[in-house]
């Protein structure tokens, strides 16, 4: 159905265009075990149209099984990182659902908002981390998808805006959801999510919506994947099991987080990579310099 | 029993004074759809007496009915916030609680502590946003109201303390339960609630208490008001849906929040809001040209 | 089996020396009701062998019954706050774990893993507050320690690195499941657990890892105990209430949170700390010229 | 605005008619400290009109306060317990909910469903145990009412129909919550509400719906009767505590529930009634001679 | 990919044989709106091989979307229910899984249960109603299918053995997590997955297992079917929207699941299928003279 | 401190009295991997006094550990299984808690309460299962006691009653968190609770609360020996697996329930016990026959 991942995105690697099996998105592999995911729909702003609900599913539930894949970076193309919702592709869903009866459209706008949360839920589900690197703006869906992620920089010139209130509904694909539990002042929450003010890089960072401010997109990129370097060069046990321990804690006591880590490690501590690990620590090595098996 | 809402909102706004039914609040309408609720025992630095724990509620319900009300200032009237509890007006309750036997004092005491909780988890239930502007001090069980508040505000001379160990008792109408979860370090919450230390408006700011510090009261109440009036502005429907998610998301996993959320918009997103809120951002219009009904 | 808690308190004071009876904590009491633990192996940069974390257990659990504590002070003695999990003398545990078949070794590294992370829970299960003051290096099991404290502390020169991602594994005695619930970005919580970069004292206060920062380990000491004793000097009804159900809100929705303090407060109002309480309230007093009950 | 509980108990125990202050519940007191709350409105089968929705949450929020009540039996007049929703009288509010918009309506009827949900969630939270005896049919909001109640007893000739899905609606105040938890077969559950099949007294017995089955109307209420004398014979510290300690249970896990209880009992232990009735025991009295304070 | 639902059901209601698209489950139409399923490898006892694991999820998701479908009867052809899982065709999966260490294989595992777990948690992620008809033995993976569904009914001969103990493991694909909650006796439970005892058909309807017991398999299809068309014949909002509360309900408390309930039904209350039926209702007509909208 | 498990159990086979290190239950080794736990001071009935709380802690820890023992049975010595807690010897701590003011006292109880919670709770932390056989009466503190075991049998003389009621306080050792969710009649659960009434062999068999009845004692502990052999036969990786599993399930949602099943069994699965228990399924040989290494 589908050639191996590895494959296209080789192919992607060279042209880092819109070659890819994908319509929206241009897949590559900028470093060993690094795969680079951008928005690619750079005249339209990389707005989100209907290819793109359904492609970002399928890119990273591939990538998820893409054991050449150890971290994720996702940025976008052109001028900025994206307007979000694309209004004019998405209208039809939105506004004309089917349905004869109150119920029966409730019935199918239900299932439609359940298949669009999945897009960036995919992101969570997704083993590997995934960093993402915002420059311009950051708009409406653009929210929901950062912070589905799980490391955000920006550049000095980045902006947010949690849009929704603006278009007459409630966020619903993951920005109410998951927006509190990533920055620490809900009173900044809130007024960003009820007048959908915008808000700049330096407030992004003292919020602690982003780690890091970069100059410029370039400076960025290359931090971006420095970043991804080092956690691709450490053990992908060690690794995804931290992501998913951090995602499990989220949602979790922490009686219950530390339960369920117990038995979680019962059997991820017999990998070899603890061995290996421990023994380039004592030599001094860069982790680096230690292969791991594929994950 | 009560006059309607709006009667003695529209009395109220030309005096601004205790005209209203309540004693300890005074309630007026500054502009279209924003309802202000001001602590107002100025005398008494706004301590808050039993008149107060009982009129909140009426006053929080009554505006959770009011349909010509979509968003609510809440500041205090005079020198400061607000002193915190009126240990004079309240010793009676506190210090002899009725029964003739541990567990029916007990018992009593339970239901007393519950009807207090109630006072500042009706701001919370209540579906419009609520925007509190903090100026001088803010003691005690005003730091219980101002966490159960959606977006907090205050003044360069504003301070908050979190003042009952002081009193030989664990805050019980909230703080211990909201601070943590509107303020990211926690850390500084403990701090604060261990030791009943002053955290003045910097640290206010640079914890997340507090969205905006302002330089006096009255560019505050300009600034909340105009906050106010960016809320009130768009559509109902869109705001208090996006309160109510926010909070639901708050207690309970993303994966839950997620699963109501859905829930929840399968009808919401039926609303004509959304046509007329799309129609007006594709014609660059600011929402306050946009009419919505009442909700 | 032991000798009663304050008598090796108390032969601790005057020399501050291992003659405790733990060989990898000395234990003082540098003013009344404050309970100094230091990390003592400072010749081994207080790595964490196979008897601190044995003696950890022992010694809050004696702190824990122990009536003439009531805040108890954490530090590191030497050159740093610690190196971590002394990995020379854990090896044998970690590597070679007990068992002829896969299920069997898991079985016994759950039980391992869960002994171990008892050893800093003990910190949070503890109702008297615990301060810990950081100095140099905080360094894998160290956070973990130090994110199951109350109030955190530290030195300009002090830094903090999440280890574990380099020896292969995932953090399994605290740390990914307390970190993001005591500072408030969660991209930082992200970033440190997934790369393992150091953190320095700058921007563990910013994002409210520490709540203080201090010129050098003199002065953060000195702050500590100035801290410590503003908490022992209340009601001990008060304060070990307030950091029970702090905890206890961590863990549950607000409702719950609010639901189980009045629990709480219907016997614990009763107490006559109150009353003196409020009475040196109202005479200006300083808390520390009330005398309170043993708790 | 109304008179105290006692009076109206009182001029109701001679006439057992209508006369209370309820024109849908007929209320007696058959015996010390017993309520006896009938649904009375026989000739129309006590079909569940608007007032009898109103009208449960007044009687029951009166009963939880009533010192002098401290067991309550519910039962129906006439010749059936009841036909459950009265179709016609709350045609309008089911069919023409207010709002001019789809999301309208819903936010509306949504209000609608929480408050009639709370005519029989008042049930629960009033601390005195509810003993409900059945005779003839009871169906529909019947089957909602009697799940809410602690003790369910019935007639031979009774039987329970979970009519809802017959009016082409999802049960919404109780029965799908309530149901599961009171009986054991999930399979039963689910036929029962599944195909609005009737269930007759003998599987009502053997599934557990029901504790004990009499041969008709009047053995039944001498039954129920004796029972909650039974009840209100007892400490109501003890008495009362366990019920709320049961649906504490119910809703959280073991450890929850033990950590709950512990809290709860705390204060509670310190009863005198633990001494009064360990004595009686001791002397073999029965604890209808032992008198207890009001609670 | 495949035809539309209807099509090769219709194929399949003359044959009822294996010509559908699948290899180890027979469907048909054997009333209007309801859709019988056969486990269909008779020669093999309808053990699970791996084709049927993946076949239930391709059959049931289709099911989900078959606007043709309101109930669901499922059965085993043949001389028994099912013998269960099908140990030689599973093995490589089980006893072989990939990876060149511990912590690998495990990873591996997990991935593979968590797939298997999905073959019967379609079962009731589908909405519609699933009635189970069990004759002869159910063994095993067939006790996980059979507490997946909504009802269970099973012949005078039937018996039901938890059988995974006896080939070494703990039951993983449902077993254990829902048989506690479908039947009311707990010790039965944990004997039944403890000793792998055989329980017949009086057990499995005195402990609530099964809800009705035919004397012979004819008898019990037939059963099923009339059943079947007594839900098919109702609203199929009202269907649906009882079995996705009954389920969200099982894992909440009950006022979260009230308050799902009142967010459910404030939009599937506006369906014009509670008038239709309502009139039924007063008409005294039998469901079944009314057309409802497909859902 | 104390002798390996295994001598003391030996010594005990041969006599079966109070030679055990305990001097409230008596300790034996009837079969091979199965221990018998005896409530062993029949001349007072099996009356729970302070030993008893505290040896029921230190035997099952043992027991824990123990790897020769794979399964429990629990019984009493004498005329009946237990008469309860012996008011005589824990008057002290109930009656006169120390403390010098409400909250203190409170704060004494509490630790109490939670300690004696712990001598049952160690019964479900055991990873063994435990079967219990109560013969005569099985009061107050006994029905807190076999709710917390895993199977339940009786003689047909046995009779069971929750006392707690009766001497004033609600039951705080569990059997108001267990008992509900180890029976199917909510409605019976509270009739015992709040009226302490006896239930006989026949409604406790009925109602779920036992799942066999033996004619007498003899029989019943034959039986109770015969089931324990069938168990302690069986892969111990896939009997305590299945334990600990249907603990957790009972309190978490179905989801949740499965997802720790996979995470559980992504090691457990890797056990050679699914080799050796598969080839002998396959040949037919009874599990006693295999022999598995210990656990």
């Amino acid at each position: 159905l589908r050639l191996p991942a590895q494959t296209w995105v080789r192919t992607m690697s060279s042209s880092d265009g819109p070659a890819s099996p994908f319509t929206t998105l241009a897949i590559s592999r900028p470093a060993e075990s690094v795969t680079h995911v951008q928005l690619h729909r750079p005249k339209k702003l990389n707005a989100m149209n209907k290819a793109f609900w359904r492609e970002m599913v399928e890119c990273f539930n591939e990538i998820a099984e893409d054991q050449d894949c150890r971290v994720v970076v996702v940025s976008g193309a052109g001028k900025i990182f994206t307007a979000g919702i694309d209004l004019m592709d998405m209208a039809g869903d939105m506004l004309q659902p089917e349905g004869d009866d109150t119920a029966r459209i409730s019935w199918n706008i239900r299932k439609l908002v359940t298949k669009y949360q999945e897009t960036f839920s995919v992101i969570e589900k997704c083993p590997k981390p995934v960093v993402v690197a915002v420059h311009g703006a950051c708009i409406g869906g653009g929210v929901d998808l950062i912070t589905a992620c799980d490391i955000r920089l920006c550049t000095q010139d980045a902006w947010f805006q949690v849009k929704e209130v603006d278009i007459g509904l409630a966020a619903d694909v993951g920005t109410l959801q998951r927006l509190p539990k990533v920055i620490g002042s809900r009173s900044l929450v809130n007024e960003l999510a009820l007048t959908a003010r915008k808000m700049y890089a330096d407030e992004a960072k003292s919020s602690g919506l982003v780690s890091r401010v970069f100059p410029d997109k370039e400076a960025m990129i290359a931090g971006a994947l420095e970043m991804a370097g080092e956690i691709a060069a450490r053990s992908p046990v060690a690794v995804q099991g931290t992501k998913l321990n951090l995602i499990y804690s989220r949602d979790h006591s922490v009686a219950e987080g530390l339960h369920y880590m117990a038995t979680w490690n019962m059997s991820m501590l017999q990998t070899q990579d603890v061995m290996k690990s421990a023994q380039a620590v004592m030599e001094k090595k860069s982790p680096k310099e230690t292969v791991f098996s594929k994950l």
